[in-house]
């Protein structure tokens, strides 16, 4: 069966993003670029994708996120932000699911497929048999906190990067609720310290 | 030069107490006293203050902040939330600073000095004074951001619980600005993950 892994970069007060993401802007201004260090700012560029450039630890990182991630769950904000990937995820062919109101006229066309849902739980459902066996990657503020709402996810992994940011979109807004995690991994970088829990039922 | 290190467990999701800290419920509510499973959660008390159980690598932290902390500088919340700490900081003999808009009249009396400071400026230069040597902490949130705002923190180290706590305090509020940070170390616990930064000028 398919894992559901909240996987997001944030500041340590928080934030995923400066206070103007925009298209021209995704990061949102401030220092909020560096959130994404960790992936972005490497002597040399990924193999599977020349955009990317971890090294080191947050290398090896990638390389088992390429290999054991089968489908992305986003909400309609990522997926506007980066313009659907162009139709092609930087994981290739991989399928991507987003949760939306209103599923967009146009869908640009690329190497992966695109499916809307506006139910959490059907959208939840499609990309874990999208998945097949390998893991289900969420992104996106709303939709990590509907899921979480929902009891839908499995795991969570944050990627703390070191800076405040002061202000942006938070990761977790009140009204989460008490939810007790167990630590499975830590990995520490200078770029970021990677946490992995797994959420308690 | 005494180094001032601001020093607060939080929850992943932000929050140094649960949303009802009061003298009898110090911790807030909800879960949040696993906030503090990494310092008073294990099988046997620690030598120099029995209130306390941290073990292993925690254990080792524990005697590390012992032996290089010579004064605390706090905000009157915890302060009164913890009545004083009697009179005696659980570090033994530690002097103690409280940053507050109105001395109390009456202050426990115990192993600890106490002197209380309206200014900010002036409680960090009373603080680095008493701990001739060793380092200043810091503890609360208030405290926490008017030293951030002031540039007057020359570290900062969190404890980040396994858990999301949903409400209460926050340790980082809007508005504390873009401000670089660089990891000097992490430290992995299942109680906590301790990441121990420098703060950026």
């Amino acid at each position: 069966m398919s894992k559901v892994v909240i996987e997001m970069s944030l500041s340590l007060d928080g934030f995923i993003a400066g206070p103007n993401d925009m298209p021209d802007q995704p990061f949102g201004g401030r220092n909020a670029q560096r959130l994404h260090d960790w992936l972005l700012v490497g002597p040399e560029p990924y193999k599977e994708n020349a955009f990317f450039r971890p090294e080191g630890k947050n290398r090896e990182f990638v390389d088992a996120l390429f290999h054991t991630t089968g489908a992305l769950l986003t909400g309609r904000r990522t997926y506007d932000l980066v313009n659907g990937w162009n139709g092609s995820h930087p994981i290739p062919g991989l399928p991507v699911v987003v949760l939306t109101h209103e599923p967009p006229a146009d869908v640009p066309k690329g190497k992966s497929s695109f499916a809307f849902h506006t139910n959490v739980r059907e959208a939840v459902d499609a990309a874990k048999i999208l998945a097949k066996e390998k893991a289900v990657m969420v992104h996106g503020a709303s939709t990590t906190q509907q899921l979480l709402a929902a009891g839908l996810a499995d795991e969570l992994r944050v990627h703390i990067a070191p800076l405040l940011l002061g202000d942006g979109r938070r990761l977790f807004e009140r009204g989460a609720g008490d939810l007790p995690l167990e630590m499975i991994e830590t990995i520490a970088t200078p770029q970021a310290v990677h946490i992995h829990y797994r959420i308690c039922p």
